[in-house]
């Protein structure tokens, strides 16, 4: 595609390096920018620039943060001793989006995978583990995802906090809200007859 | 969705305004954003106010331009007599993609469309009769959408061209290469029959 402009065309390049976005969307993108007011445009590119720079993770949970600690860990209503670890920012905004979790997080910033070169020092499991003996936590809940990786992650860290004294759950796997029965994948089947739960457990 | 953190939910905020991207897929790009060296970011930021604030219009044609006058304009090997009429700088990027066309262009911003508040005004009609009295055009192709805005924006520039000595054309409107005759809607198909072209004239 030839684009009649060196600082269009760099625009558009610069765009098309997101994900999902292609040359073509890109373009619309950039033309839709050139119509609209400058002000619209150094929004976007301030908003980008400062997010960029100006946030950093948290000390104490590395979720993203734009001071020392994150919303979470600063809120004296959230339960320090209960920790969600997730592997992702993403994972925190969607756990948050349920409003169900009134605990704190770790993010792990990654799960043990060796065929990409991500080891136990990548993530920040040390940090998990001298967290939860300086703030003598309670309660663990992995809500890894339910992969390879996922799970050695969690057999990991496990192991690695034996001596202590600490409840370790993972989050429930079954068939999902509303998902029908016939399609779903044997997998997630037959985890969900081995967890099946007394009928009087659950809260209806 | 809560985004625990104000600059992150500002970058997604101003992602979020850019047409086809919601909140989603704006969180996803400003994650990415988040993963990759400061430099990407400051790189589109820059992209992205130079693009908007360097770029103008080109005093000849009106289509995106770096300098005074764009690339096409300012290309000797370009016939100057020969003007493509198209509504959109979109519209000249995608005939340039052909390679089929050595003439220049001229871009009206628009088409006349009394509903949305765009008369011969708003467009750069004036500037474009100017042109074709000055440069002694030859020939003007109209390339603009088939739709009633479209016609109407014909018909009126052909209307204010009438005394002067000028070749008008307008593109083949057809069934596309590859599109199957029982698909294709009645009013193209209808068109395609009115304007049936002798085979010998066809360069296969």
């Amino acid at each position: 595609m030839q684009i009649p402009s060196t600082l269009l065309e760099q625009a558009v390049t610069e765009f098309a390096k997101l994900p999902g976005i292609g040359r073509k969307t890109a373009l619309r993108l950039v033309l839709h920018l050139l119509k609209q007011e400058p002000g619209q445009s150094d929004l976007l590119a301030a908003a980008v620039t400062r997010m960029r720079h100006e946030t950093r993770l948290c000390q104490r949970c590395y979720n993203i943060a734009d001071g020392p600690l994150c919303p979470i860990c600063s809120n004296p209503l959230r339960k320090k001793d209960l920790i969600c670890v997730v592997e992702s920012i993403r994972d925190v905004i969607a756990i948050e989006n349920t409003q169900q979790f009134s605990g704190s997080y770790h993010v792990l910033g990654g799960v043990i995978s060796p065929l990409d070169g991500i080891g136990p020092d990548q993530l920040t499991i040390e940090a998990l583990l001298k967290r939860i003996k300086e703030e003598d936590s309670k309660e663990l809940i992995f809500a890894l995802n339910a992969t390879i990786q996922g799970d050695t992650t969690l057999y990991y860290i496990q192991k690695k906090l034996q001596p202590q004294a600490i409840k370790i759950t993972t989050i429930a796997r079954g068939i999902s809200f509303g998902g029908e029965l016939e399609y779903a994948d044997e997998m997630t089947l037959a985890r969900s007859l081995q967890h099946r739960m007394p009928v009087e457990q659950l809260k209806l």
